[in-house]
Formats: structure tokens, C-alpha cells, sequence
């Protein structure tokens, strides 16, 4: 029925399925990992065709991911471009294809005494694929940090002037912090590669501290003392990202597109503060 | 603080706070309604400016709303577009503003029989103001209803084609059904007037079936029929509001863009349906 | 349908329905506000009655709802109340019934500095009814705080021992703090009040500082200067709200239930820290 | 600091962190899988005591997990039973301690045609130590399955019994289905086992019809045509599993605690339907 005929039809954009979940193995170095996969994919369909065939985009989640138990992707990108290029090959009339997979990830960090700990962090990967005009692949990370507010601390320090004169070179002032979520989603052009982890490195070291699921009291107060030392704004965290992103990705094409939030629920107030970059690596060497 | 300069900055796409929460008055015909609305505001930020001044989007936002009790607007785009233009007044350093609203929104509706009943939806606005480059407002409804797969309505039908011959015609037969939610956002023209009452209207005849509160046993089965007399994929659910939304607003401008969504928690899967249309009024004009 | 006789069913404890959204005219003092509800209705079913008659429910919510634009109720426990009151009524076969409603809600509050804000909080209200033993009431709150922790504020002074001598009587030292959530369940036993606007007071009260949507730039300090001044852990949360109440409303009897909860989205680690006291006036009383 | 005396405080009922992430190996039969827990854990706090240590909890879970690394688990409530023996070691003062652990899990089922295919679940662990009290375990699973009304099925019938007349021994007739999401919370008594995966075979087998990821048009068909043969109200779908757990594990002592909810994402209305029972072994070999 889905292949029948329509004679005044619209065509769709995006037509498919939300929400699969799927176990996948991945292959991170020396060791495969199993990622507890969000699958969603779609497919355009064209204004005379009456339906698509959905359980088509089953079969080819199901067939990639069973292909990783005897060869792991690299990455979670690399399995949402081969489910791309299956999709628009088993949607004989689709010409755009798109995945989107999300998981949680765990990588083992050094708190700040040097105690090993493992993290939790969220990947994201996406593929487009456009018939004759190429394959878009992007691997992104939702990463948990800390950030303290400069402005506050500033205001705190004039106002204990009295007090504190003359100590305002080794004293870091008071003021609010709170739970920061960064994300970062970057192109990962052909021949290219972007490794989240080195993502999620890049986000940790833009925070005003990374956070720990243990610390002991004297790592407590050392990643309280370097939030402090390193007081920012959710401004602040973006372009202390896009600045790494640039360092450590200069030499990707300058049409290589990243975007960069951050999220601060703010402990003074009720709602959260927001900012975000969307932009090329090109626009980011141009300085703007 | 925020308005120190900085010479190696990058400039910020949005900046700004989500989640702000606040009741609004709001004019519904002849009645003022309490909308409790949830608000996210954000602003550009040059690249030599460290910061934006987060404070000012929440006096904005109170003083927009504060004027309702007075003169309530006449629908939450227009609440959106009047924070959007004072973004940018308070903000001299920004070129763009963004303002997005969602709220609970009850409807009277008539059930198959007549009866009356109060029905839940969700209203979203959005308005985006560029300076120079004029405002563009927003209006959208997320509503929820009910699919009954033609698919496997045919499917049935024809394995069971030995006891029901000769009745086709006239025995809608057994499917698949499942809730519906589907989401139309609309911009709002200059000078034109898009109701979220109609939009609301809209989609729910563009379902298999509109839903109910209340259904007493015969108007129960009354919506089942009615579901299983119109058979739909969620491909069917999205073209049918973009005819609708043509023959309603075929008037406005070609280029007024139009999204249109449906998710179908499908009944016989755990995962769901998806389809979406992000078009101009233009474009459906020229029958694609 | 639902009233065929079952030979061999079990009962079940709570049949019902969850999610019903009404828009519910409320009495506060001078005004009256409409607060957005979601409501979840239930009854127990004997062992031989094949179903409960789920429309009833909504009948149920509808009348006592409707009852109330033109006798607005006094708080939601009210309104709780007489819904339970009435399904016991309408399920002629039911020995218990229960009801539960959230709903947002504002209230104006005070900055240290004295200008007035808008503050937005979530009310829960609660009743149950069971045959010939009486209805028991619950009304709660949940308010959005700042905690800022005493023990990396103590270690932290320690380290800085050398640097700091002298001026620990005067100077709050720096610690990690973050948003909280604190949650106030309290039973109204009959023939007592208890005031949603009293309980979100003792909770703003127990926290470190509240919190406020528009803090200019001295107001922000005196908010972290506040907090540093009151550093507490979810514990001492927990106990401060207890102490409050039981000042506010010894006054009740001994068996009235009252529920703590604090939790706190730390802003050292990606998970939580949660305290809570389930108890009674009368062990508050015993001091335990 | 945590351990300092208080004089005047009040006893907390549970202090922990919630929101814990773990990687977790399983052994599941012949094959060690990985699950992705998310882990919260609680102690209860004297009067006398201003804090919990809450890093010790993180040290528990992290050592409990490292240990699965050698020695897999051979079931959640195991994990979550040796958490909580070693909470009530680690905190000294503690007379209560609790864990909770959630976790997406994957299993082959078989479609009606035979084809196999992969499904997902939640499953839920859970357990209780009392110091001199004993420990109790619990294992519970969150199954999504589908039920068609048998109320609305009996009406359309009556309505069309004109129409039908002879047919109503071999025509299912049409009815509203839905997705419908159970949960089963069963105590596992020392020296008992019960299996995840039985439990899911309980719930999936009680449904009106177990869904599935991939369906081919036939199959899709038998599917429909199952669930129309078995409609059910919710109410059905708890007393369906009450009867296969009695079945099943009529053997275990008569305390053993039972809960079993199903709620329905009614496709007709815009809320859910719900029951549930709360119950032990006893009460239902009692047939009550």
C-alpha cells in the first residue's frame, strides 16, 4: 500500500522512525565497547508516492549494527553513515537519508590527585546523505562540568573592599557555581577524524572545573579552589571550546561545521543561562 | 563585567535563559485567558563584547508580560514578537533576537454526539527580530489524536478475505491504532492574522480521529468507527494538514514558511512513526 | 462491560486514570488565580467486577471542577478532597479512593535589596478516602533553592590556612554550591489549615539562600554572600524545614504525616545528593 | 565535618546520591552482557549525626561494580543486595540502607511468523538491608506491550448488528488499541530465585499482544489480529500477570511482595488509563 500511487500528493521531507534502541558493539582502541544505542532515521518520500515503507528503516538498523558483533564501527558517526547510505539504497524512491544515534559513554579521567575515576558523558552521532551530493557525517558529546560566575565574584570582592584590600591577587572570591552542560557537535569530513574523546578532553579542560563521581576532601576543595581560580561565563565555555576546536582542528576544511552550546543551571536562579555558537571552522580562522 | 572588550573573541549566535516561567493574559474573543507560559529568550553577541547582559532578557520578559494585565495581547506570537523587538532596544550590541513560548491551552470542542468537552493542547510562538531585516513571528500547536493504520487494516482484510467477501464495501476492518501527536508551526505575515484555534481545527480533522476527555460508551464507539473509516500514516496525517493549511491561507505570501509534524506511538511497536513537511505556503501552491 | 461478575479475578488496588489536564479556579486571599492542573484519579475494584468505569473519573473531575468557577476552591487540597469524596460517590463498588494534583504557581517574593519579583514554585495536593474511616488530606510544594556545601568551605579554609590566619571570623570561604529542589508533603488534618504560601516560606527559608528570576548586580552578591553565610547540606535542609514546621504547626495532632525531601544537582559531580524525613508532628515532637 | 555531634537535630529517614551511571557486567545464562545502570543509594542518619558521608556511597557502588569486572553478577537485585550490605558496613552509624538500579536490557523474541527479533526493556533492581532485620531483595521489569478495548470492541459490535448478524463467532470487531507499559516489582526471597526474563515472558504473554521491532506485512497483520482476539482493559492486563506469577511462583513464601501496574497510552483519549495491585504470594493464593 505505501507504493501506491498519488496524484496531488505533497512531498515529504522526513519520513521514519523514532526512538530504536539497540545495543552496539564499538570498537574504542584496544578494547569494544558496548553503546546502548537511540536510533532514530528517516528518509524523504516524493509527493506520488503514498506512504514509506517504515519497517524497511528496521531492517537496515537491524542489519548494521548485527554487522559490528563481527566487526565494531570505529565510531558511532561511522554507524550512522552506513545506516544513511543503507537507508537511501533500500528507499529505492528516497533521495535524503538521515541518522541520528545517541548513547551514554563512560571514559576513565584523573581527578586532579591523580585518582583515577570513570565518567559518564552523552555521545551523539549523525549522517546525512543526499543522492549525488555526497555524505555528511558528524560525532558529537554532551559533557557535565562546573562553571563559577565571574561577574558575581567581582561584585562580592567590590563590596568587601574594607576587608579585603590588598588580597585580591590570592584570594578568589566567593560566588555562585553551578552544573554546566556543554555540548559539542562537529562535521567529521571525509578522510578525516574527530575522536569524541578528544571532544569531550576539550570540553572538560573549558569548564571552570571538570566534574567527579568520587572525590575525597582534599580533591574536593582543589576542584573548588580551580573553579574558582577559573571563573566563566556560559559565554566564556563556548569560546574557550571553539578556541581548542580551532587549535586542535585548523587543519579540517574551512566549510567543516561546528556548533557548540553550553547550558548553566544556575544555582541563584531558577531558570538556566544559555549561549551558543553555530558556525564553520573557516568563520572561526577568519577570528569572528 | 559583560560589557568589557575583548580582542581575540568569538562572536556568539544566541546567547541568553531558558525556562523562565510566567503567567500571561492573554485575549481570547470575548474571554482573558491565564496562560502559564514557559519562555526562552537569547540575543547575538559581537566578538569584542565578553559577555551579554543576562538580566536585562528577564526585565524584558517581565515587563512584556507585566503589561498584559493591562492590555492583554490578542495571541502569544505577538507576546513573543514585543520581547523579541525589546531584546534588541535593551541589548544595543545585538543584531539578532529570538523569543520562544510554550503553554498549556484548553479548547471547547464538540464530541461526535454533541456533547460539549474541554480539551488540552499546547501552543507555541516564536518570534525572531533581525536588525534592518524586519521581525518574523511564529505561531504553532502541538495536538493529539488518533491514527488507524491502513496498512495492516488491508493486510487483515485480505487474510480474511474467504469469510468477509462482498463486504467490503461497508465493514471498516480491524487495524492497528495508537495516539497521535502532531505539531503545525506557522509564521504569522505582516499584516495577516493566523488563529491557533484554527490550526487546532486544522489538525484535529486531519487525523484518523480527534480525541475526547470524556466519551461515554456509544460516543466511544463512535470514535472508533470514525477512526477506522479514515485509515492514515502519519505521511497522510502531514499531507492532509498541508491541504487544509493551503485552502485556509492560500491568501498569504508565498514565502511564509510552514512546518508540519506527526508522531505516531505506535500500538503494535515500542519505538515511532515520523513524518514532517518543512515547506513555504509557495511551494505547496506549486502542488510539491 | 465493566460490571460483569469475575468468578476467579483478584481486586486491584488503584484503577483509574493519569494525566487529565483542567485549568482550576482557585481562591488566594484577595484574588482568584487559575492554576493549570494535572490531575491522576483512583479507585480500588473488588475481586468480582471485571472493570472500573474509567469515564466516571472524568465526569467526576469535570463537575467538581466546573463547580469551582462559580465557588472557587481554597486550596487544592480542597479540591482533592471533594473529587475523592466523589468518586467514592460515583464507583458504588469502591471502598478507596484517591487523588493526586500538581500544578505550577507564583507568588510574589522579596529580593534582600526589597524590590519585588515574581517567583514561580510547583503545588501538590493530595486526598483519600476510604469507606468509614475517614479522608485524609495532603497539600505540598516544590521550591527551587541554592545550598552551598559546608564541609569544602571548611577544607578549603584549612588549605589556605597560611595564607588566610586571622580572617576566618570574617570571610566566608569560597565551596562549591548548586540548584536544589526541596519538596514539602504535609497532611491537613481536619478542622486545620495549612497554607501552600506558608510552607513555600519555610522551605525558602531552610535553604542556604533562595533563589529570584532578576538579581541586578548588588542583589547577585548579597544572594552569594548570603548563601556563604549559610552553607548547609541537603541534611541540614532537610532538618531546618523540619524545625520550621514543627514550630508553624505543633499546634496539630500528633499522627498529622509530614514528608521532607532535598536534593541537591551538585555542581562537583554529575549525580545528586537527596536527604529526606518521612515522619509525624508527634515523633518532630519526641525530637527525633 | 559529616561527623560532628548535634544536639538538637532529627533523625533523617534516607541520605544518599541519586543518578549514579555504571557500566555493569551481567552474566545472563552462557553470555556476559553489559548494562548501563543508573544507581541510587541511601542510608538512613541518627539524630546526633550532622552528615552522611556520601563518598563513601560512591566508593560502594564503584568497588561492587569493579567486582563484577572479575565476577559477573548473575542478576540486578544481586548487585543491588551486595550495595546495600556494604553501605550498612561503610556507614557505621546507619541502621537502614536502600539501592535502586534501572537498566535498558535487550532479549530475542520470536514473532508470530518465527522470525526472531531483539527487543528492549527496562528492568529495575532493588534492596533493602536492615541492620538485625535481615535484607530484601527485589527485581522488577518495564515491559511495553499493546491492548485493544474489549468495551469499545462489545459496542461497535451492538451498533452494527444489522450489519453483522451470524458474524459475531468469527469477526473481531474493531476496537481502539494502544501501547501499554507494565511493570512488575517482585521480591526475591533468600534461597529463591526469580528470573528478568521470566517476568517479561509473564507480562508479554498478558498483554492483548506482546509488539515487536520488525514486522513484515503479514506479520504485522498477526499481530493485529492477536490483540483483537485478547482485548483487554488494563485492569485485565494486571490480573492476567497476577494469575502467571501465582502459577509461576506459588512455591515462594506467602509474604513474598508482588506489585504489578499497566498503564495504557489510551489512543482515544489524551490521558492514560491505569491499574495496579500491590499485594504478597499469600494474599493471592487466597484468591483475593
Amino acid at each position: 500500500m505505501q507504493g501506491r500511487k498519488l496524484t496531488n500528493g505533497f512531498m515529504l521531507s522526513r519520513v521514519g522512525v523514532k526512538g530504536v534502541k539497540k545495543p552496539v558493539q564499538v570498537n574504542r582502541g584496544d578494547r569494544t565497547v558496548t553503546l546502548i544505542c537511540t536510533i532514530d532515521v528517516f528518509v524523504d518520500l516524493p509527493s506520488d508516492q503514498k506512504g514509506s515503507h517504515l519497517s524497511r528503516n528496521l531492517e537496515v538498523i537491524s542489519d548494521v549494527v548485527d554487522q559490528c558483533l563481527s566487526a565494531p564501527v570505529s565510531g558511532l558517526e561511522d554507524l550512522a553513515a552506513t545506516i544513511s547510505v543503507n537507508l537511501l539504497k533500500r528507499h529505492e524512491y528516497a533521495t535524503y537519508s538521515e541518522s541520528i544515534i545517541t548513547a551514554e559513554y563512560f571514559l576513565e579521567r584523573t581527578v586532579p590527585s591523580g585518582r583515577k575515576t570513570m565518567e559518564s558523558y552523552k555521545l551523539m552521532a549523525m549522517a546525512v546523505d543526499r543522492q549525488g551530493n555526497g555524505l555528511k557525517k558528524m560525532i558529537g558529546v554532551e559533557i557535565i562540568g562546573m562553571t563559577a560566575c565571574p561577574c558575581a565574584m567581582e561584585t562580592v570582592r567590590d563590596l568587601q573592599k574594607g576587608n579585603l584590600r590588598n588580597r585580591d591577587e590570592f584570594v578568589p572570591n566567593i560566588t555562585h557555581n553551578q552544573r554546566n552542560v556543554t555540548t559539542i557537535l562537529m562535521e567529521v569530513p571525509e578522510n578525516f577524524t574527530v575522536e569524541a574523546n578528544d571532544l569531550i578532553e576539550i570540553a572538560e579542560k573549558s569548564f571552570s572545573s571538570p566534574t567527579f563521581e568520587i572525590l575525597k576532601r582534599a580533591e574536593e576543595a582543589q576542584v573548588v579552589i580551580l573553579a574558582h581560580e577559573n571563573p566563566k561565563f556560559v559565554e566564556d565555555v563556548v569560546r574557550a571550546n571553539l578556541t581548542r576546536i580551532l587549535e586542535k582542528y585548523g587543519d579540517l576544511p574551512d566549510d567543516t561545521t561546528v556548533t557548540v552550546r553550553s547550558e548553566s543551571q544556575e544555582s541563584i536562579h531558577k531558570h538556566n543561562a544559555f549561549a551558543e555558537r553555530v558556525t564553520t571552522l573557516g568563520e572561526l580562522k577568519g577570528n569572528d
